[in-house]
């Protein structure tokens, strides 16, 4: 078997973006033990980095040692006892996800059903709040398999109002999109390192607050899951430094620095980027003539799904972006299988030059798959949206 | 908040150890997506690693996305179903983990209570089985806190003339000691990167065997957690490649090439190699007059636990070892906490050079404690027990 040799793609697809040069360089640095001084200084700071990158003054923000589906896992078996119920908006793959972990952990789910694209609306929470108990509301606020943007402002207060807690998965948002844990009333949030922070997976950022981890405290019943306790994570990552488990020390190296990379480049210009880059994207996406899945005012900026015109091959459209230009676009999900392109500008990966390149790409592949575009039409809309800017 | 920074420690403790410098320039290669044409052949070909070194020739043989906890929690929430008995040896921190975890999952453990450091006879299982219905016996064959080996060849035809199932955790001893999967008759084994494979901890071999999927696809009850189910992680590590999670790309690669060092080596020349430095070590801890935490037929090749002398702060050696020559060496952990320090010589650590400056450093660090051992008397009859080889 021989020495590693990965291609050098362009991970433009719903996730993992490109790992920053910089959190490539922190991952190679000599590791230390999991209980080495260094090693709780790294910890503190990467609970400061991630508090303030949450907008949240909660203490417990960690990363939960394991992926995405693991920080979901984490959240749902902490909050979620037998027999509560719990409102679920059902719009997407990892929405339909939470639903079923909630059902798995002995939840009861309220779901409200929508569309894959998208969102859940406060009348509809509100409504399911008047015909139910529930405790928990579970929405997905950067749905990855539609490119849908929830809003959650007004469902926080709705949540707070009936005593609820709200459970958000920004696993694809995460500082790349607005999030204001705190100040919209977030109980319980999780996200991903490898989307908007151009960190590997491996370890995923968790926080929860003081609401939150008392209900988790008082439970009727134990939590059976050790590896994902919050009271015992909590002992490990506070003042206690209770050993849980041997923390994954490489991949909070490279978090710490990608955190650190976010709110060098400042929250607010990043969302911002974001959003401009989206929005050019979509304006070269129009002109061409092709569509979006989700409506304008709810288009995830760091994930756009793009509607695969009819009579093309979504598959051979990927398969000559990989090809020739070395470029990974995501595929439709569940649902939407074969019915968009999942085109991520993730973090650094949120350029102009990835905006101006991918539809470019696309419009080569989409003439080499006997469905010419008007030459030129997406990538000058793009330029023409960047210089009106 | 500066660069990262961290000091170039000598991890002889009780894991991590130091990362291989192959191992960390395989993370920094490029990283792929995780449904990437790439990466899928470097999903197989560390199953086919996996299965080498575990020596088994069980397709299930993967790297489960978590530390050696999250290997655990996924064994046992696969395996233990609500009201099963399960015979557990308890003679260590990990051991008494494994039996916690068990009663959390809804099993009922029949424990054999051992002193910590002592193994678990074959003749205390087939008592054990006579007085139970147990499906199920768990051991830990390399006990990270006592420096405990723990015999498995004899427990496991026990157990298979019961007709129950074996489950062993390997952290501390895969590609260090022996472990014959197949020959044996283990069915469940899980281990940590971490250890023997000189590789970041992040993702954690596992290898369930038929006997063992059968009886997981055969649960009267569902599995609770999602993260962890072994039906969807198998859809997605063989040919079906259903995904369940995004999986640990770059710790995935680092255990790659881990495995590809410990198989070039060979086991067989690896396994006699950490043998050869334990005794190594041994027998300067007795020249010097202080002994080791296990008897000699029992102690771990890969983790040396030795008696801390009476009298002696434990932690203060410890500081003069860190502070001194930048090396890390454990502390004891439960029961043995202040009573032991354990010394790994786990993969690339375990070496002649290692074997000969600890003892130095420990000399060094006790006299400099007021507790002077016979100058040199450790270091020569190490060097003694090389010549004789």
């Amino acid at each position: 078997m021989e020495e590693l040799n990965p291609p050098d793609r362009l991970l433009l697809g719903a996730g993992p973006s490109n790992v920053h040069p910089r959190v490539a360089r922190a991952m190679a640095s000599p590791m230390v033990g999991h209980l080495d001084p260094y090693f709780i200084e790294v910890m503190d700071e990467t609970k400061n980095l991630l508090s303030k990158a949450f907008k949240t003054r909660s203490k417990f923000s960690i990363p939960v040692s394991g992926t995405g589906t693991a920080a979901m896992e984490a959240s749902i078996c902490n909050l979620v006892e037998e027999g509560d119920e719990v409102i679920v908006g059902v719009n997407g793959f990892f929405a339909e996800r939470m639903a079923e972990m909630i059902r798995r952990w002995g939840g009861k789910t309220i779901e409200i059903k929508k569309r894959w694209g998208d969102i859940v609306t406060k009348e509809e929470i509100e409504d399911a709040f008047k015909t139910s108990d529930a405790n928990l509301v579970a929405l997905v606020q950067a749905e990855t398999s539609t490119g849908a943007l929830q809003p959650l402002e007004d469902i926080a207060k709705i949540t707070r109002a009936y005593d609820a807690l709200l459970l958000v998965d920004a696993v694809t948002s995460f500082t790349g999109v607005e999030l204001e844990i705190d100040e919209w009333g977030v109980d319980i949030c999780y996200s991903s390192p490898q989307k908007c922070l151009n960190c590997p997976p491996g370890a995923s950022p968790v926080t929860v607050n003081d609401r939150a981890m008392n209900r988790v405290r008082n439970r009727k019943t134990p939590i059976r899951s050790l590896y994902f306790d919050f009271t015992l994570i909590e002992r490990y990552w506070n003042e206690r430094r209770m050993y849980h488990h041997t923390a994954p020390i490489v991949n909070i190296y490279g978090l710490r620095e990608a955190l650190r990379l976010a709110l060098e480049e400042g929250l607010e210009a990043r969302i911002a980027k974001h959003r401009r880059n989206s929005e050019a994207l979509v304006a070269g996406v129009e002109a061409a003539g092709l569509s979006m899945n989700t409506e304008k005012e709810f288009t995830l900026p760091s994930l756009n799904a793009i509607r695969v015109p009819e009579g093309v091959d979504d598959a051979k459209v990927r398969q000559i972006l990989l090809d020739l230009f070395n470029m990974e676009v995501g595929a439709g999900l569940g649902e939407l299988k074969k019915q968009v392109w999942r085109v991520g500008l993730m973090g650094m990966n949120s350029s102009e030059r990835n905006v101006l390149f991918v539809l470019e790409a696309l419009e080569v592949a989409l003439r080499l798959e006997g469905h010419p575009l008007k030459k030129g039409a997406a990538v000058h809309a793009a330029i023409d949206y960047y210089n009106l800017q």
